[in-house]
């Protein structure tokens, strides 16, 4: 097979940041992709088609790329990472159609959600599927540090998952339980990504601890930047509905700290709209005025601004190179989404 | 005993930021301190004499205060928080005594360190007899609760200490690496300092969630202005010389992150003080000037805030009272105290 899947970032606008990343990675995201594509196939046809719908849908791909400039960086040279960065794909993917199940989603990548297409058993199982597909891929590269790392991080993510589902209408929620569930629930694969990279390469534990810290350090920041982006982001620009989170009344941090400063009216407005559910058309805008004069967003851009900034130092020690600038301008990209 | 322990902060001199903790705890801490003077007392005289060197030396008593006034916000009527405060307070001496041994210190709050005086095995023996005073009193106090969240601090702590132990050394620590010994070493007191108070007082699980939040992020914040303050502040201030964790061959953020932006001849450097521990007197000097050179020392200060903001945002959602902004306020005092 050699189709390879478009990239929204191949389409050679302007986009500071992401860019370099892309490019550095290109050849190897080739082949990620045809991996990808290849693997998600099956006899049954009703998983390549509910895999396809969202493989297509081309996210920005981020996650293997990840673990292909890590490898890249520590001077890699065999071709295990393409398969880890496959397998680092397929645990995001399962972990999308598997969460919009649970949240009961309508639109994901700005397409229907694979849920309301072909059903919650199918979304589930294939989601299942593709998850046993990265772990036969992972087994395939056959290096048991990057399978414990992986298979660590599968489960950390599923405990997030449970733990956001425990905390999940409680406004009450403090910063930093919010904080424990998006390290498990984001934080815990980027981190995996970028770790696999310097374990493949067979660099030792500092370099494996600092791209660890790497990855966990950006996708605090990224989940936090896509907070903020819910509330604030360009429709058009999000690929989903702006305000998904609010309507389905997730818990965010931009709501945390809304609800935190806010006064007992501004309480019983959150109570009523995340705790109760009873949302109307015009609360979307209540919801961002509210969150707008007690400063939540631009708090959460900043916070998220301090991770994006322990990410860069974790990198810091490495020799300058290409990959390394490709990297430390992803965290940038990543931060500046939200302007 | 009536004999009240002569608070550094009761100089009445303007300390912007802890005056307000200060004077509305002042009536509890009275009775905190006479419980500790009196539970430091033994028949063995070795006992109250190293005891006494320490407690008489007096710190800020920032835990204990945080105890009194969590208790207090949250309405509590009763008399259990004294001895609690006073426990935290044990809890903290007895770490202060065996941190010394460990780290062998020469000072401590601008003292010989007791370890110099009395020898390492008074040391540790009369920090582990604090320990067994700090339990006694919970027990006295009697909600389990209370019980649960303070023990386990202490296992916390010693935990930390193991960990900070293994880290030594390193100059490659990562700064996620460095804030898990920290959030270990010095969170989780202030964190059950701060969590005991709610919970003496019976209030619900998302107020001690966020005065456990409140906790551990003033303590990070606290430890990186330490961590600061030891390449930066004015020794008479301090109670103890600059530099002392430069001369340890502490591993701190600043270090972190000197190092981490270094370039090889830095790294050199640090790798000759820090790991060999071969320390000319020149060193500090440039020490601080490679830190400055970098901004480790403004960037230690930076996440410091970061912080300091998550622990004011905790503490956010309670109706307005002295209690809470003087709590506030420390939050501040803690932060400007690098300045």
């Amino acid at each position: 097979m050699g189709v390879i899947v478009p990239l929204k970032d191949n389409k050679r606008q302007r986009r500071a940041g992401i860019e370099p990343l892309v490019e550095f990675t290109a050849a190897s995201m080739g082949a990620v992709n045809e991996i990808i594509l290849d693997r998600a196939g099956s006899d049954v046809g009703l998983i390549p088609e509910v895999a396809r719908h969202l493989i297509d849908s081309g996210g920005k791909r981020l996650r293997p790329m990840l673990t292909i400039a890590s490898a890249a960086m520590c001077g890699y040279e065999g071709a295990g990472h393409v398969k880890l960065a496959a397998s680092v794909e397929f645990m995001h993917t399962a972990t999308l159609l598997h969460d919009d199940v649970v949240d009961e989603s309508d639109l994901r990548r700005g397409k229907l959600a694979a849920r309301l297409v072909w059903g919650n058993q199918a979304s589930v199982l294939v989601g299942d599927f593709l998850l046993g597909q990265a772990f036969k891929m992972m087994v395939e590269v056959g290096s048991l540090d990057c399978l414990e790392i992986l298979s660590n991080a599968a489960a950390i993510i599923a405990e997030g998952e449970v733990m956001q589902l425990a905390a999940a209408k409680n406004t009450a929620t403090t910063e930093d339980e919010y904080l424990a569930v998006i390290q498990a629930k984001t934080a815990a694969l980027f981190s995996a990504a970028a770790e696999v990279g310097p374990t493949i390469a067979d660099r030792d534990r500092s370099e494996r601890a600092a791209f660890r810290s790497f990855g966990t350090n950006l996708g605090l920041a990224f989940q936090l930047i896509d907070d903020a982006l819910d509330y604030g982001g360009n429709s058009a620009e999000l690929g989903k509905k702006v305000g998904d989170d609010f309507r389905e009344g997730k818990i965010t941090l931009p709501v945390v700290l809304a609800y935190r400063r806010g006064s007992d009216a501004d309480r019983t407005f959150w109570d009523r709209v995340i705790v109760e559910g009873t949302v109307e058309p015009e609360d979307l805008e209540a919801a961002v005025a509210l969150m707008n004069r007690y400063g939540a967003i631009d708090d959460t851009i900043e916070r998220a601004r301090h991770f994006g900034d322990v990410a860069r130092d974790a990198l810091a020690p490495f020799p300058a190179s290409a990959h390394q600038s490709a990297l430390l301008e992803a965290v940038d990209f990543c931060i500046e989404r939200a302007h």
